[in-house]
């Protein structure tokens, strides 16, 4: 049996949402293990030493995280040591690597960071690729306690590089567990769950999980047995069963980022891109630019936020935004047309709309949106309304939807 | 004490973040009270009938959500009559609330759901404002047990109906909590907890909690007590001792986004303007485009990616960023006065560096990064090296830095 403790007063007060136990549940029920019970204590001594002592006796696998770092706060190797009888020494080999990252920074080490190299006397150190806190292993009893730190980027990292593949090691069975991420955007849950139903056989050989991440959904297909040839196989095979159904709303099956796949597919075409926006503010560049090695194609982009730079920068005449208002097609159109022509690139991409709270009116309200792709042959546009009347997520929607066109522009794939 | 038990095989699969849990312990935190444990089980009778049986015996509230629905997977009524030793019976207040809510919908009651009516013998019925499920209280052993639905709507709805006030009522006091959030960028969190050791009296009346979220930190100072100006003079004495020791590394003390404060700052100026990204690809600008009513100073941004842009747009030299490399100081220095100029702006914000993980050379590695601010009177460029060696990172603390500096600038306060 497994069970999880995490660390921290800001799990207790509500003030974070737990966050690694929900990472490490499903890292681990992916693989074949299943979590029997998850403990969340605040920051104090007593409160961590009591959790470890609280186990269920069949238990063999704790993994612990938080309460690592450097400040006062941070009491979990205290507890640890007290909980086993150890003594807490300063470890050569935390130590180490801890100087080598500070080191790195042309920092330091001060006295409050190396209490982060302070562990329970014979902890195996457990290497944290991404962080200043390593983690460390501790035996007893025939129970494995496992501490990690509690930042969630760290903690995704080592139970990548390490506590996965210890679990399958000590427990010396491996059940073959592979999945695919299909990308899912244009269509909500629920209507997505609807023409999904019962697409797959009841045999549970392979499972369909839903994880909606606005304004898209990553839905993950996981097949699990002893024989991978077969668990590839029925992967497969329902793999292609959902994208029957669904296909046109998959960009991508093995969990790439839109911007990511609109960048591969610029670089395939060697084709380039500029971009104006004027409700995402920036957003789509900040995206585009994300991916490494964007520079190759992503020229350059102006946020024309007011009309004077619309008409200055992208020459959209003055009389057509007076006669039509700047949230309109005539304008999006011209956006585009004139991003592209005034940067010299092969695709020019543009967006106008209104993203609130204030500028909406009963003809044009907040989360009207113009949405332009032009290349030499054609420029297209297309209005959305999206009515959530909340401004990040108007300028997240429109951000992708404006990746979107611009993947379907350089496929070559009709825009609806 | 008081402890949470949520039940679920959503939550210890991390299929869910469990927000239940969040959520009550963040509504007690802010009443007063502080949870001690969450205890976190899949839908098996033994987990749950274990959890709560399993209790730090000071505990005396024990709020339980989750497995009241339905379905044969939810056990959690059954696992607590067998825990109290009592025996289930159809509960008539709680069959007449869920035929009354039924019948509004126009359907029968079936059997599957007059099972949410059926309790352990001697239950309390709590009722549900918004769902089907009602919830239960028994008192055992002086233990308060108090279990409730698992639909996060209907938690919350719970919670504000009646928890809370049962939780005041039973404790026959209510605390009054202040607390004041200070932002505080530019120092990492250690050398933050150095200069803030002992900062505050021992005596418990004031609080001291950090929150970092890359690249800065929210120090929430709370003060808890009987007498409301009491905490209120407490507390603003140990804002003031906090002050005087980081105070330039606040930018606000009442929670605000950076990007919030230097829209204040910029439309009490009356001023305006204009940015000029390289290396952040647009994310200062989406920042800023965050905060309703930017449009009202926020101009226009260039994302200048290539060498291209920065000449035709913002008028630098071709032969100085031969000469020097678009990543230097005079081309930072050339672009910030070149936005400013190109765009009839009060203020110019540039910013131009090697995000990486290419491009870096020994001379300029990546993580060098140069940030400028113009205005009519002088333009201002500092160097930094950001050693995370991570494009998201380096992008997200150079726009933390360009803000910092627009703020400072716009204010009249020295860059450092």
């Amino acid at each position: 049996m497994i069970e999880i403790i995490t660390i921290g007063d800001e799990l207790t007060s509500g003030r974070t949402v737990d966050e690694n136990a929900r990472f490490i549940g499903e890292a681990l029920y992916l693989r074949g293990f299943s979590v029997s019970k998850i403990t969340t204590v605040g920051d104090g001594l007593d409160a961590i030493a009591g959790a470890l002592r609280n186990l269920n006796g069949a238990t063999r696998f704790i993994i612990v995280t938080g309460g690592l770092g450097p400040t006062e706060d941070d009491k979990t190797s205290e507890a640890a040591a007290r909980c086993f009888g150890k003594k807490l020494v300063l470890n050569q080999k935390a130590f180490s690597a801890l100087k080598k990252l500070i080191g790195k920074a042309n920092r330091k080490v001060s006295e409050v960071n190396k209490k982060q190299a302070v562990l329970p006397d014979g902890s195996t150190v457990i290497s944290n690729p991404v962080g200043t806190a390593c983690g460390f292993l501790i035996i007893e009893d025939h129970k494995h306690y496992i501490f990690l730190p509690g930042v969630p980027g760290e903690v995704r990292a080592i139970t990548e590089s390490f506590l996965v593949s210890y679990l399958e090691k000590e427990c010396g069975s491996k059940n073959i567990i592979l999945s695919k991420t299909l990308k899912v955007f244009g269509l909500w849950e629920s209507l997505l769950q609807e023409k999904l139903a019962n697409v797959l056989p009841d045999d549970g050989g392979v499972s369909l999980a839903y994880y909606p991440s606005f304004p898209e959904i990553s839905l993950k297909v996981t097949g699990k047995g002893a024989d991978e040839n077969k668990v590839e196989m029925e992967l497969q095979k329902a793999v292609n069963a959902v994208e029957s159904r669904i296909g046109e709303f998959i960009y991508s099956n093995n969990g790439e980022l839109l911007e990511e796949v609109v960048g591969r597919v610029i670089s395939e075409k060697k084709a380039t891109i500029a971009i104006a926006e004027s409700c995402t503010g920036g957003l789509i560049s900040h995206k585009i630019t994300n991916v490494p090695g964007s520079s190759a194609y992503f020229e350059r982009s102006f946020v024309v936020y007011s009309n004077k730079a619309k008409e200055e920068i992208l020459n959209v005449p003055a009389d057509i935004i007076n006669k039509c208002g700047a949230v309109s097609e005539p304008v999006a159109k011209l956006m585009a047309e004139g991003v592209r022509k005034v940067s010299g690139t092969t695709f020019g991409l543009a967006v106008t709309g209104i993203a609130g709270p204030a500028g909406g009116t009963a003809e044009k309200p907040v989360g009207t949106v113009y949405v332009a792709v032009s290349s030499e042959e054609k420029t297209e546009v297309r209005k959305h309304g999206f009515f959530f009347n909340d401004r990040e997520k108007i300028k997240l929607m429109t951000s992708h939807m404006a990746l979107e066109y611009l993947r379907k522009a350089v496929l070559g794939i009709p825009i609806q």
